[in-house]
């Protein structure tokens, strides 16, 4: 049995909650191969590190203001540096409700970056999501290397005030540091760098923009998109636009749950499976829209391998899983109850149903010896 | 796929349940068989027909406050009369919140009796339970013919009341009149008739009755008691000492969810079944400690019949299932929520589970082909 499930989100990440899920499968006495994913945001590198090994290098940076943190990337054995922005500049290193747009830098980010360079990495996965800036990347340029100079000529350092004031943007300094990497970036987010879509509007609030920030943002990342030369492309407005940043860098973007399908070879496990469990916090319309349990499900209809797909909350929306192939969507846990409760049981309720799932699974397969 | 619930409370009877549970089923593509169970109390007859047929007929008498009423019993091909007193003198003949147990009398379920030996009746099963008499079955065996009598000579109705001036009983007249017929009594209740585990102590307080009135039956009762000749028999205490009557005269006390299991014809199902599907309302301990669902799983396990069981909640105890040979124990409904949104949604949910578990023994056996 494949346990293959992302993070219940509150309650358990990836890792542990392939780690329930496998506890109850052992329970029924049958073999689990715990191997958790992700869509690409925050956890990603763990995640995938869990299913595919390597090393992990620590990696002396800053903070998304500055101050001194450490951030990890992981190399595996093909050549592959996994570098996950939020372990950077993601919320991790800051004090609960610390916001501030305007103020937040990229920069966090370079020093990984140069460290999967330095390194040997040929290719270098850059997970964006969960960041806390909102700087379009220009922290992260301007600590490559690249030279953003406001009206006087002045090198800006890059963050979110700092947009208003974008004259010129000289790349190459960047481009070349990492000139021979192939560089990925894995998204979820589909937003175009500014506009109505973009960073500042649809993610500003949630990192601390009021509306009026929000509009200051918003034609701060205007302004800059002309420099990166990225237009409104899909996935500019990732991370802050930090999207917009790594496509300048030459990045190619793809979706996160099926980067991770591809880089933890998620679809060799199935080649033996007889059932595959996913699972995730809320299984609903945007699990159908592309999330890594529509990824699993996808992989498990392609494979022709049973995939039951488990839920703290499974919502109406979640049957559409079914028209995809999925075998069975249920909810976990034991009844009404409310929300925190839900929460604080989640590992122990993914144990009790996995092992329902695989004792219905073996009766049946016995039953039709 | 057998679909053999017990009623969920509150939510839907088991004749719906069951319905439920075959829509998911037959949502399946599999063959659903629909046969609700019952645990001898509060719907036992009607759920019994819904399984094995038999006529329906009316029988004019009163309710447990003598007004008029009209009850139902079951007449099987087989000879055996169905009566359940709780549609005689149970609750759903009286308006909301009208308790009274020192006033309420068992005596409307006499003609239900004499209906099933008109009838022809060879064996009559009682089901009791769900009442909202107290009388010691005092007011039945009046109305059967019994002479009760008070230190005056003067005959008695028979209500919880008139328990204290008991004095005498002449059962001989009811005797005769039920000689002949096999008289079953089902019951879930071990309590005695009187005592601290009595009928007064246990379901007084729930029948209306207040400290100083349970008191008082508990005293009836036991004054009762002698005159009956039933001891301490477990099972007295069944329907406000209902069951002490029917034990006096000559019934034998089972276990309803046993008695319903055979009487239903359940086990004949399971020859040709692949797998069973049970729920109900509160999977817990005392599911394990012989309710319907118990008697199901027991039933699956002797057959080597896969048994699922559904319930809207389940507590850790329900887990002790899996000791007695349940293939699996699952909640229905989508995660977490409040009660009353759970109860309204049962139906739905009950087929949306009935479904994915059905997929899940689908996938399996194919698989496995």
């Amino acid at each position: 049995m494949i346990c293959s499930p992302d993070k219940l989100r509150g309650a358990v990440d990836a890792v542990q909650a392939a780690a329930a899920l496998a506890e109850g499968v052992r329970a029924a006495g049958a073999t689990a191969v715990e191997h958790p994913l992700a869509d690409g945001g925050e956890g990603s590198r763990v995640t995938v590190q869990a299913a595919r090994g390597g090393t992990v290098v620590d990696v002396a940076t800053v903070d998304a203001f500055g101050r001194a943190w450490t951030a990890h990337i992981g190399l595996l054995d093909d050549g592959t540096a996994l570098v996950e922005a939020a372990e950077a500049v993601g919320w991790g290193a800051l004090k609960d409700g610390e916001k501030d747009p305007l103020r937040a830098s990229s920069a966090g980010l370079a020093e990984p970056l140069k460290a999967a360079v330095r390194a040997g990495a040929r290719r270098i996965v850059v997970f964006v999501g969960g960041t806390a800036t909102m700087d379009g990347g220009t922290g992260l340029l301007a600590a490559l290397g690249a030279e953003i100079r406001d009206s006087g000529g002045e090198l800006l350092a890059g963050s979110g005030a700092d947009l208003a004031r974008v004259a010129s943007v000289d790349l190459a300094p960047a481009r070349e540091l990492l000139a021979g990497v192939e560089l990925t970036m894995a998204a979820d987010v589909v937003s175009p760098l500014h506009g109505p879509d973009g960073a500042a509007h649809v993610f500003g609030p949630q990192k601390g923009a009021d509306p009026e920030t929000v509009e200051l943002l918003d034609d701060g990342l205007r302004r800059l998109e002309p420099f990166l030369g990225v237009g409104d492309a899909q996935g500019g407005g990732a991370a802050g636009g930090l999207g917009a940043a790594l496509l300048a860098l030459g990045a190619e973007m793809v979706q996160g749950s099926g980067l991770i399908r591809e880089i933890s070879r998620f679809d060799d496990l199935l080649a033996d499976a007889d059932l595959c469990l996913t699972a995730e916090g809320k299984v609903d319309a945007s699990t159908d829209a592309g999330k890594t349990i529509r990824a699993v499900v996808d992989a498990c209809a392609a494979a022709g391998v049973p995939c039951v797909v488990l839920g703290g909350t499974v919502t109406e929306d979640a049957r559409r899983l079914y028209d995809r192939g999925a075998t069975a969507v249920l909810s976990i846990g034991p009844g009404p109850r409310d929300l925190d409760t839900a929460l604080r049981n989640a590992a122990a309720d993914l144990a009790a149903t996995a092992y329902a799932v695989c004792r219905i699974h073996q009766s049946a397969a016995l039953s039709s010896e």
